[in-house]
């Protein structure tokens, strides 16, 4: 038996990107984004949604370009931080002891000590309502060398990334591995 | 230290949606998206990135509808041949025994079986690339009354939701608390 709860924003599971931009004055800032995903294969896109009001907001139209980086377990704090104040009046970089590292490829910096993250180029902007959807064009994926498995692919139980639950705005890790996609349904 | 490993579409989490749309026949079909998510607050959206060769790409056109179906763990054979098999030869909801609801609010089926349930109309289409970008707006969520807690949200624990890793394609249930959001990151 179903309940109704009204036209809320909820779907489980969401991430937790942080979202590496410069300002204009080239100083790097973070911010969390859980409304973003991959939303083109060729080319590789990546989304994330941002209200007007968000300093990344503004620091994406201006730089064209913005980084996705994925935290493991072991940041939780730092990255929940980052989604708590507003780098228009903190170096939120600094404040966490995280190092911002300039990408060769886009004008962004990317957090060094995240195992896993994406350099993009600002492709498209999209007004929905309150938030604008900015599409990011994959440039290149960065991981830590000791979170590939031996054939070279990211090994997702060594990244170890935070799952958030909108509901109530928690965080939590993956759990067990349940089964191999495109195989368990033809049993 | 960091490897390159190319412009490649992976982040972590994904999760596991299966797209509930009725085709021009008013016949039922179940897709599976992993590159989907919340867009906009205001009004309440949520996106799904789907290829043209699809089935459900036409039915929403035509349609103008789609619901998102949130299934639990114990549906991860039946959701992942939603993503197996396609809906132009054959009626997935009858080959693996899950009923299709039609929505009051929008023209499209919800799967009665899955613990939580969007209903959203089209809004807008956004061509990137080889996807499209389609963007519902939410007008209702619906939630089994076994997986609310005793406030009446919903319960991520209970609700026990999909997570897909895309790097070696397999599927993951979700693990511990590891922390409260905007909360942890202030100590």
């Amino acid at each position: 038996m179903k309940k109704s709860i009204g036209a809320i924003t909820i779907v489980f599971p969401t991430p937790v990107f942080v979202v590496g931009t410069y300002d204009k004055d080239s100083k790097p800032n973070a911010m969390v984004s859980a409304w973003a995903g991959i939303c083109c294969s060729d080319p590789a896109c990546v989304s994330i949604s941002l209200r007007e009001a968000t300093y990344t907001y503004s620091n994406i139209l201006e730089s064209k370009a913005f980084t996705v980086n994925i935290p493991s377990e072991q940041y939780i704090k730092e990255a929940d931080y980052f989604g708590i104040v507003s780098g228009r009046t903190e170096d939120k970089f600094s404040s966490v002891g995280l190092t911002p590292v300039k990408s060769e490829l886009v004008n962004a910096p990317y957090v060094k000590e995240f195992p896993f993250i994406l350099e993009c180029s600002l492709l498209q902007t999209i007004k929905v309502g309150l938030h604008t959807i900015f599409i990011g064009q994959i440039k290149d994926v960065k991981v830590e060398k000791d979170v590939l498995t031996k054939e070279g692919s990211p090994d997702f139980e060594k990244i170890k990334p935070l799952i958030f639950n909108p509901a109530n705005r928690t965080y939590y890790g993956i759990g067990e591995c349940l089964g191999k996609a495109f195989s368990i349904g033809k049993k």
